[in-house]
């Protein structure tokens, strides 16, 4: 049931198409064709300067919030979606694919107004997007009333059905929200399911399972969160959130979480009737340690490393302290040793939070232990609703953050691993909040401490862009950012920047080395064998060993600017 | 029982002397005779540029350690607390009157090294000096066994007796202390009482009364504090210091305090015997409101107005936190309120804090209500054993702090009441902690804000010490400053260095005006009549209005310099 297409979309459709051949063509983004409807006057071109060259963009008139991507099963298409709009991008230079039209009808923009909100939320922000096989699982807050359908992946307009949003998607797009679909079909979404936001939920809908959520309007089981991630791992769902904290008297304090459902959860009899029974959540720690720790309270992205069974989580300040951001990185068997300890538990208000025995550790979902799980006695369904925060702390996998910086908080966070000469690197990509994204070597050992190799600055200083979406894809080493009016494409292995040996040894960028037969800076599969290939990353680059972070009031990057070493090729963006 | 001065100490007076007459001529701080003994070629004269000409400054060769600064009442002289030395200086240009040495003897001094204590720590440290009526009590470290004497002020090397500095000046020259002496002749001391600074108290002694302490090592009547200052005010002795907060379970946290006793304690019978009765202390709140509060947890320095009632407070942020510092401001009458709301208490370890009525509020030490306060019940005792924290917190007189800054630590405060043209300033001078001084204008109103006046530079750039003492004195607009090596006085009315009209008015200086008769920048008592002088404090200085704090790794000051309205007549400073 699409939208006829408006006189707008098809003219937008068309002059994507026109763009698209060049792009393929060049390995340069799209080619401007000056005699083509997209040229506007008001979007100059960015001078050489500011630019660089590597980077692929794509944009559609009218089109913002460029906030959900993911990739098609074959990893060939990038799948979009942004305010009103679902893309298919080619990998290869950001070129359309297709573009599909998915705006609310007048009827419940109407509603939407009537309630007092604006022109500007009374919008389609999509918050879903869920590749389901051969399908395209997507939810938009359609003016604040929800919904969610299910498309062709290979033709997005081709919509088999639609249902309601609630619980799946928030009504507001400034709400945070997340979801995943398991192998079993089933939706595990956490969001507010509210027009005024009052009633988060962690929900379980679709696939063969019964409907669960969290408790309703109890703050124990969640106090105003502020969803950040999901993973489906094992026998559990993990959520990552943080949440005003309950387990303590000091003022109101944000505190990072880790949550976790049993996938084979069916919820309680009598008690707990659509509800979980196996719901649990950890404190998880992020600070700089010292006689009184500097708490990086409130987790603000997640990346999961699933052969390492290592979570990589970027913890900042509150907004209203000062700005400060850390990287930590956390086992996955720490989080499950927390939660197979006690539990943290206030028998009443006016009693202290103690800790309380596990009455069940090891739990494995009933999958391993206890035989089958489905006959809960009464005595777990109230320990279930009682018990429900450990006792412990998750500490990450060293007590120092893998990366601090103050004065900039960090919105998204991507980890590549890459194999270098000698060993295998983490690098970590941090989307900061004005917009550029710091490459940071994640440290080789305690001494050695982190590297910022890089700053990438996306925009020309005066024209930076909040980042709503970061997304790596490991297959072709690259990243994919999404801003307001664009979405970018960043290769990451860009060796043959580095001209001479110095400056390619001397970036230290575990992507890179000096082949001594090629005489050139060249990637690990480039190189023409291993013992002839040059790449030591003992210490920082001299330039970023000492960093400073930019001050407060002005967001100067660190500027590690590659451009000296670019080739000045311009590259071009459609600017319809 | 002064030690006989050493061949050091003679050469050290003597040049002093030597000095002398030229500094009381020339108003420009002791003039340097090249011939005289006292010239040290390492110590270079500073060049003209990096020096603010109108700074008085005193050094005595050897002599570290300025930290303890008062006056006689006459307010004629200065009396200094050094390392090992006193001083008495003339406040019209800081030249010698008096030096007495006060070193430990080696016998002291080798028990202390015994103890595993360093030469540099094995030193007497001044850190009590009160006068009190026509004598000097002043109190040392003397390496780690802390005594005290009774000196004639007119005569400081006349000693009447010595006494114990236990409980009334730190072991450890690096604890922080305070004390003060009645007008009853008794002593209120708050210290670390012991060699490894574990057993802290508010202890009274000497004069009349009985001497009292706080209940020890009982960590909810002191938990590990810092003490910063102490007032008599009324009935009651006030101690402002900071302590690791008791009262929640959320991580170790330090809490600022407002604590007080009662001047005519006589301690408890059986109950509380030999300790206060009447001990209690509320927190005090200074924080950037939001709906997750920032806080400046730790009080680092106060100033108190007593004819306006009003404590001027600094707080900083932890030190393993990120640098920020705020001034709040507290009526006397919102710290009483407090004292006479109810208590926090805690049952036993499994319960919460909770509120406890206030058995007796406006307690006013038994002189004002229920006749003679001597017959205390056992119930008062018990109350007293147990009921020492308020449950209120004691906010400032406005939500916001009076002045906030980043990456910046304030370490000592003074503030000025000055009359301008239409009303009374308040000037608030902080001391950094790179050894600036802030001059900034308390806000007139809640719209207007505060304004950064000036900074004030001690030292050049690279020279520049940790400021370890600042006294105000009203009577004659003078900033007394201690630190390492000297002793600095800076003068706080220079409106002759404003030399046009816009610039004296545009200084926004409350001290200044232009009169328009003499046509020159003068201060309200020099102006000729009041309705010719010209001032107007309505706006910040724009040089200052939108300010932005140091960088975190660099120090460099917000360099509001004078220095293009200076004559440049150079100060002389004694290199001795």
């Amino acid at each position: 049931m699409g939208h006829p297409l408006t006189q707008h979309a098809l003219l937008l459709l068309q002059c994507m198409l026109v763009l698209r051949p060049g792009g393929v063509a060049g390995r340069r983004g799209p080619v401007l064709l000056p005699e083509s409807p997209c040229y506007k006057a008001e979007h100059p071109l960015v001078p050489h300067s500011e630019m660089e060259p590597w980077i692929f963009r794509f944009k559609a008139e009218g089109t913002v919030d460029f906030s959900q991507l993911t990739f098609d099963p074959g990893q060939n298409e990038l799948i979009v979606g942004a305010r009103n709009h679902l893309f298919r991008l080619s990998l290869e230079d950001l070129t359309l694919i297709q573009g599909a039209e998915w705006r609310c009808d007048e009827f419940t923009k109407g509603a939407c107004f009537s309630r007092g909100k604006s022109e500007e939320e009374c919008q389609n922000y999509i918050r879903v997007l869920l590749v389901n096989g051969n399908r395209l699982f997507t939810c938009g807050t359609n003016a604040f009333t929800p919904i969610c359908t299910n498309r062709t992946l290979t033709n997005l307009t081709e919509i088999h059905d639609q249902i309601s949003g609630m619980a799946r998607c928030p009504y507001n797009p400034r709400h945070n929200s997340t979801a995943l679909i398991t192998s079993g079909g089933e939706l595990y979404a956490a969001t507010a399911m509210d027009f005024s936001g009052r009633d988060p939920a962690i929900y379980r809908s679709l696939g063969g399972m019964p409907p669960l959520r969290t408790a309703q309007y109890n703050s124990k089981w969640l106090n105003e969160p502020n969803f950040v991630s999901s993973y489906d791992i094992g026998n559990f769902t993990y959520f990552f959130f943080r949440e005003n904290a309950v387990e303590h008297d000091c003022g109101r304090t944000v505190f990072s979480r880790a949550g976790r459902v049993c996938k084979n959860d069916i919820g309680g009899r009598f008690l707990l009737e659509d509800t979980w029974t196996t719901f649990m959540k950890a404190r998880l720690n992020c600070s700089r340690p010292g006689e009184i720790p500097f708490n990086y309270n409130e987790l603000q992205g997640t990346f999961y490393l699933p052969e390492l069974e290592m979570l990589y989580g970027i913890f900042t300040t509150n907004v209203n302290s000062i700005a400060a951001s850390a990287v930590c990185a956390f086992n996955l068997s720490a989080i499950t040793q927390v939660f197979s300890g006690p539990f943290k538990f206030q028998e009443n208000s006016r009693s202290a939070w103690l800790p309380f025995p596990n009455p069940n550790p090891d739990f494995q979902c009933g999958t391993i232990d206890y035989g089958s799980y489905v006959n809960l006695t009464e005595r777990n369904l109230q320990d279930a609703q009682k018990f429900l925060l450990m006792h412990e702390v998750v500490q990450p996998v060293v007590p120092v953050p893998y990366f601090m910086e103050d004065n900039v908080r960090f919105t998204h966070v991507a980890v590549d691993v890459v194999q270098g000469k000698d060993q295998l690197f983490h690098i970590i990509y941090l989307a900061t909040d004005y917009g550029t994204i710091r490459k940071v070597l994640s440290p080789l050992n305690q001494s050695m401490g982190n590297c910022l190799l890089e700053e990438i600055e996306l925009f020309p200083p005066r024209k930076r862009q909040h980042i709503r979406s970061l997304l790596i894809l490991h297959s072709r080493s690259e990243l994919y950012v999404g801003v307001r009016d664009q979405v970018l494409k960043i290769p990451l292995k860009r060796c043959d920047y580095h001209k001479t040996r110095e400056a390619c040894v001397g970036a230290r960028d575990p992507y890179c080395g000096w082949d001594l037969v090629l005489k050139k800076c060249t990637t690990l599969e480039e190189s023409v064998r291993m013992s002839q290939w040059e790449q030591s990353i003992t210490k920082c680059p001299v330039s970023t060993a000492e960093h400073t972070p930019p001050p407060t009031h002005t967001h100067t990057p660190l500027a590690l600017y590659l451009t000296h070493t670019h080739t000045h090729t311009h590259a071009q963006t459609c600017t319809c």
